[in-house]
């Protein structure tokens, strides 16, 4: 089984400590919603995250939800053969149940994102969807337990995603950053067997993972 | 040159016929526009949409912000080596000017399309950005004069994306539907020279703009 985490993702409400800042209260507000029940969001926050540490790879609820489309979207994951993670910024982690899609409409990803911040957990009539738990990216190695860990980052050793799908297939996570225009903490860094940058140009996490998912096919269906 | 047509894509303002519908004055006035001015979109509309011809096919704006993201965010496009024309079900095409990436968020990227369907274009300080004119998916085969006109459906013959790339590399358009779960219209479909169905599952349009994009890209740019 392949796994995907998608690490220090730009997802998380906002902090406590912006919480009354004039374009929280106001996008808040017109939201029907308290502060920190609403996500985090660039596009609307912009003059109040200048006061968050790392605010240069927070706040980008939009790419997290491309990245994970794109990964849902894969035939890997609709056969049950691509695990899902969603690490955020600031440790939390996301954990998707019995192969769930995500809506393409960003309007219902917020709303559900905000309630399983809200509530823990998102269940349907019968069973638990998702759940978000207080651990970090070595916690969550520790439950995966995978042989080995890719990162894919601009800094790595240059390889082609073929030669990528080819060296890696058994039981290992694929480490993707969740976060625009950066790198990865030295904790998580620290962790990856290896780094790959597989273009000359920066590309952006959902291109990365459409490459990255479709070699992996292609090697496994035989394409 | 290669270029990509999203074909008979699910991008539209309200329909006249349904502009008094409840859902669709509710939105409006929450927007503070016009019923008219707004983008036709299922995740509000839905009960107004029954009314409409094709109603299966319209009303996605999400979907198609995707699919072009996809296509804007690789190497291909930002090299200027990809030409990009969104065909709308109605009867619209969409000309990008100037290498434009489109935003990331949708709320900003509804707003930009807003804008372009009711001033007719979109400019810069300096430059022309985007237009739309009425014109029909053959008036805008009629433009580009490709040699090949390549379609993606599950209605076509079985191919490996790798050698739908090979096959097609001069002057080529490639054309992929712009609507979830269904057909090109036989006006589309009488006019593409090949069709191709390169997975045994539908995979929607992001998935197949992103690998056929990639293996065009392989292809020339011998990754």
């Amino acid at each position: 089984m392949l796994s995907l985490i998608l690490a220090e993702a730009a997802l998380e409400t906002v902090p406590k400590v912006i919480v009354n800042h004039i374009s929280v209260l106001k996008h808040a507000n017109k939201k029907g919603k308290s502060g920190q029940e609403i996500l985090l969001d660039r596009s609307y926050h912009h003059r109040a995250m200048n006061k968050l540490e790392d605010a240069g790879k927070r706040g980008r609820p939009d790419l997290v939800h491309f990245a994970l489309l794109e990964a849902m979207s894969t035939p890997l994951y609709q056969k049950g053969m691509l695990e899902i993670y969603v690490h955020t910024i600031i440790d939390k982690v996301i954990f998707f149940h019995g192969n769930i899609r995500l809506p393409k409409s960003y309007f219902r990803f917020e709303g559900l994102m905000e309630e399983l911040f809200k509530y823990r957990q998102v269940t349907s009539d019968t069973e638990l969807l998702m759940e978000v738990k207080d651990i970090s990216f070595i916690d969550l190695l520790n439950i995966i337990k995978p042989l080995h860990v890719i990162g894919m980052s601009q800094s790595g050793i240059k390889l082609s995603v073929e030669e990528v799908a080819r060296r890696h297939q058994d039981k290992s996570v694929l480490v993707i950053g969740g976060f625009p225009h950066n790198h990865f903490s030295s904790k998580v860094y620290s962790k990856l067997d290896n780094v790959y940058s597989i273009n000359e140009y920066g590309l952006e996490a959902n291109v990365v993972i459409a490459r990255v998912l479709y070699e992996y096919e292609k090697k496994l269906f035989k394409y």
